[in-house]
């Protein structure tokens, strides 16, 4: 059965990149999951942090809705004039104006206009202090750096405990594009990654956020034919608008849930993704890339409205 | 200028993943190149390799070519197999059945008939011997693998010199779906990877060639809203054909040249990638994943009729 197969092919790949099923069921009892779907089944409502509307941005096309965790931690001055950005309406009616395969999905004012709020420049926020960042390292070795973990839910390296901690630039991840200096990337311009993870730009730009839903929507656009994947004008795709959640009426709301990367619970999804243990593996890979571990992500159960997905 | 920022961003990036550009004008001269466009325009004619084309598919769509070079040396049985079920027809009609969020597109068809032509079963060949395998190392860590490198284009990794050898889930790279039972990967289904590098599946399939030119009109299509990405009988994308190149006359063939990864040429792109040497980077990685490092291809200057692209 070539379906059957098929679908051996990729049972074990669910939440691969995409947020898990909306979690409508009451958790299920496995004495030990094999795979990362039972393990959401079987995980428990504390082992979920509901995501803060205050950093949560809605970037509304005609397609739908993508949503993107802001992460102050990182680059809380870039994250404030992102905020404020979107609050003064700047992003609205400004368009995805590049899309380079295999890479990244961009978007800012075609006509470079400049903002008439927040900040001109900024000082580069490309890494910050390890100590004191909660981090849930994987003991797998990285090819860019020391030691790569996860921190809130977001891919995060770091030199060492004491040493300097940056994100690291996975797929879904959200930065700020910036010219030659490093003063110019105030969030006037975003990218998000979709393609296989250009680590060369870790440390050399300001991570700001994650796209936790709707990131389809980004990735499935026609590439640009431009040079370096721009758009000619007639292909950008307009962004409605950009809001923050917290400034969205509650029913407009999406109530969305990440799993804590602090917990036990982290820990046995990243072993299950280490070694894979449903009957299609022949042989488990014993390592886990970071950027390999998408942080799962799920609309809360009872607060979900009944409706389509965007 | 936002704009002039944001060519600075990618400028760095050219050719992650997209074939360069045609090589229509001659080499230039620079001392010492300083990005890889810089390079392939230095480069000559011998840094370069015709791709053969009794060993390169056409896979035609409505929307143009995806055109794949198949990897014998890996997996011979397996592609010659793939190389009988096209001549006799068997994909025409077919079509992409799924495509799934950063992680793969997929083609067979959808009624599971099976074909009147070429093996039902195969042994795996997921792994071969690294001894009198051409490799060339990266000096990079690898998360997953003791040694990773190159092997006449395709990304591979490998044990030791006199161990066991395979090429790696980069983006790009094309392989056998199949049931639990390895010997059902037979060819009728094929895959290709659109996201970041899913690793755990070395090993685990028959990796066959890789996508040299039309990536994008594969992983732009949209993503499938059934489980893991299958498509809805009504999304399903028909394959208009699978042509051998060989079969196809010589004024409908592209003329494909794929860099050599076994001369100095390929060493100093490697070198670039692991530090970027242009005034966007402040930070150079100082290591380069192997699936950062895109193999590039080019049309051959000469031979290139004068048309668009696909």
């Amino acid at each position: 059965m070539q379906i059957t197969r098929t679908i051996a092919l990729l049972a074990l790949s669910l939440a691969v990149g995409a947020p898990t099923a909306s979690a409508q069921t009451p958790p299920k009892k496995f004495a030990q999951p094999t795979t990362v779907r039972e393990l959401v089944a079987a995980s428990k409502p504390t082992d979920w942090r509901t995501v803060d509307p205050e950093r949560t941005l809605y970037l509304e096309m005609a397609s739908g809705r993508v949503v993107i965790e802001l992460a102050p931690a990182f680059a809380p001055r870039h994250v404030a004039n992102i905020l404020k950005l979107a609050r003064a309406h700047w992003y609205d009616g400004l368009a995805i104006v590049r899309l380079q395969d295999n890479f990244v999905a961009q978007w800012g004012d075609p006509l470079n206009s400049k903002p008439e709020v927040g900040d001109r420049r900024l000082p580069a926020e490309f890494t910050r202090s390890a100590a004191d960042l909660p981090f849930s390292r994987l003991k797998d070795p990285d090819t860019y750096a020391p030691e790569v973990g996860f921190s809130n839910g977001f891919p995060v390296a770091r030199t060492g405990a004491e040493g300097e901690a940056w994100p690291v630039h996975c797929y879904g991840m959200v930065g700020v594009g910036r010219d030659n200096d490093p003063a110019t990337a105030i969030g006037t311009e975003l990218y998000v990654v979709i393609g296989h993870s250009p680590r060369q730009l870790d440390r050399n730009t300001a991570l700001v956020g994650r796209v936790i839903w709707g990131m389809e929507l980004l990735s499935s656009l026609p590439r640009g034919s431009g040079d370096i994947g721009f758009y000619e004008p007639e292909q950008r795709v307009p962004i409605q608008s950009v809001r923050v959640a917290a400034d969205v009426p509650a029913s407009e709301r999406m109530p969305l849930e990440v799993m804590r990367t602090d917990l036990p619970v982290f820990q046995q999804l990243v072993d299950l993704r280490r070694n894979r243990k449903d009957s299609w593996y022949k042989v488990p890979a014993g390592h886990i890339d970071v950027c390999n571990v998408p942080v799962p992500v799920r609309e809360h159960a009872e607060k979900a409205e009944p409706r389509k997905k965007g």
